[in-house]
């Protein structure tokens, strides 16, 4: 067949119209610290995926792989870095012995709720934070979901006295678990899946998991009576990280639609989560009526306050961004927790 | 020029996927119920309209006309449904009048908190029940944002007693007044923007607005020194309408993208509310630090409560769909409400 030179200068044209919707086809990977079950926050990284695909009309695809793949749950921060994933799913605390200044986007004993630093994310400074914090790595984080309140675990024998901790073998990781070792608690770090026999078993006494939606499953409430409200991760902030060079190469429609499939993502964790701890605790009770929730007496609310105020001030003398994050957090936290007083907990108390 | 057969037919077959695309365009409008000014509540309609531009690379677009343009805030539900407007942003309970059983997708007196609901709307059953009140008004209903917890209201004089309500000349509207009314208040209502005058000058005694966020717009924290917290909006919802003629014609990727932007916008009023009520009662309380913040006595809160469900009993018995999305949203609230005293109450109170 043959062409004159104008038509085919108009089919090469139009081609090129085409090819520039197809050419926009972008296949990403995620990669997530969460094994496969690990319901809801293992939904977050697969909502992204779900809602990128949908919403991009199937041109920008992103594939999952759980922790049960890739075989590497505390190493999304370096292979997220390194460009062998474009995303990842994870919590900023994870990387407190890469960078401390990492630390405070994932949550803070005594700090602040769910709402109050979603707030402060969006509104109050912490997202700017956060990106100055991880623009060294050439990683971009952003929410990546709140697990609301965390329970402060299940102990085998009530434990009313400081001197009660001392000598107490329990699984409770992180900041968290450097506070309390400071009031003589033996530390241990267990993998999950040992974790419902070493408490039958009694090699510890106590550990703390999440909340009633994901502690139900592991079955801890079927073996140590008493659940103690939580201190340490008041409203825990899951993280998404992205490539930065990654992401820069997206058109501005699909860097759209990625973040906001993650704000939604995350947004919608919070309330599965919810949803899941109400569920769970109903069943919880009604199936273990023994079960006694119990809150730490006032004398080791205020060591553990006092321990976690002393480490923070300590790692503040080290780190200048440290000190001015804690600094946001804490200012912030001030205004947004007398608004949380006179309205949700003095509606909860007057009924 | 002349074409060969199989070069026209190539040629129209580039031409029919290049307009595929470019014949995608579509160009909405909504009608919200809020003034331009009525920030953060207006704020949900606009981010609507920025995120599905972008999104959708400029290919949907909604035009948002606030109240200001279209004159008619209690119009929203007939404009919507006529077509007039694709969709909408307002309140459910505004349209009480019209279906009672559209009422409680707003807010209840003594029911659920901002995340309560949201947890009900989304996994509680809340959503599909939504769907079937609208059903046959050819409408569909989203989430639309929650304002969090509605504070009680500017008081002029300290409310001790029920005898204090009798006679009071009082702004309340909706179910809420419908309440205080059994109690005697004198409910009465005034255009928003002769509030301030008519509580200062004793026309009224009394009003209740939304929260601190935008009640410090209006000033009435210099005038009336009592502010009541909340019984009767514990997490007013707010809702987008949408025109279901209108949205069957879109195509998947549209109304994927139209969802998951009004379910982001949602979500985001919520957290912006609790901001600028965070930072605005800061505000408040410095520059008039002789505001009491009071709550209604156990007297006065045990007879708004016994009439409450009196009334609701008494609309459930003329509708059945209203019996039982209230029976769901008690049930709800009753796994919800305990998982919420275990987590935030307990925590806030152990500060």
């Amino acid at each position: 067949m043959k062409l004159s030179k104008k038509t085919a200068l108009l089919f090469l044209l139009a081609m090129v119209a085409v090819a520039a919707h197809a050419g926009d086809r972008v296949k990403w990977k995620m990669a997530t610290t969460w094994g496969s079950a690990a319901v809801p926050i293992i939904t977050a990284s697969e909502k992204v995926a779900e809602y990128v695909e949908q919403m991009s009309g199937g041109e920008f695809t992103i594939r999952v792989d759980s922790s049960n793949k890739h075989k590497a749950p505390m190493g999304i921060f370096d292979m997220v870095k390194g460009g062998q994933y474009q995303m990842g799913h994870t919590t900023s605390y994870f990387w407190k012995g890469k960078d401390i200044n990492l630390m405070p986007f994932t949550t803070m004993p005594f700090g602040m709720t769910a709402p109050e630093r979603m707030a402060w994310m969006e509104f109050g400074g912490g997202f700017e934070l956060m990106k100055r914090a991880y623009d060294k790595y050439g990683l971009l984080s952003f929410q990546g979901g709140n697990t609301g309140n965390q329970m402060g675990g299940w102990f085998k024998k009530e434990i009313k006295t400081v001197d009660d901790l001392k000598g107490l073998r329990m699984r409770i990781p992180g900041f968290a678990g450097e506070v309390v070792s400071k009031l003589g608690v033996s530390v241990t770090n267990i993998p999950p899946g040992e974790l419902y026999t070493s408490l039958d078993r009694g090699t510890i006494d106590a550990l703390e998991w999440v909340g009633p939606g994901m502690d139900i499953k592991m079955g801890f409430h079927k073996i140590a009576p008493y659940y103690y409200t939580g201190w340490h991760e008041p409203g825990a902030e899951a993280q998404f990280l992205v490539n930065k060079k990654a992401y820069d190469k997206l058109s501005n429609k699909h860097k759209s639609i990625l973040r906001n499939a993650m704000r939604l993502a995350a947004y919608r964790m919070y309330i599965e989560f919810y949803h899941m701890n109400s569920e769970a605790w109903a069943t919880m009770k009604k199936d273990y009526p023994h079960i006694k929730v119990k809150t730490f007496s006032p004398e080791i609310m205020g060591q553990l306050r006092k321990i976690t105020n002393d480490l923070v001030a300590e790692k503040s003398a080290k780190s200048p961004l440290f000190k001015e994050i804690i600094a946001s957090q804490r200012a912030y936290m001030k205004k947004a927790r007398a608004w949380t007083i006179i309205s949700d907990l003095d509606y909860i108390q007057g009924k």
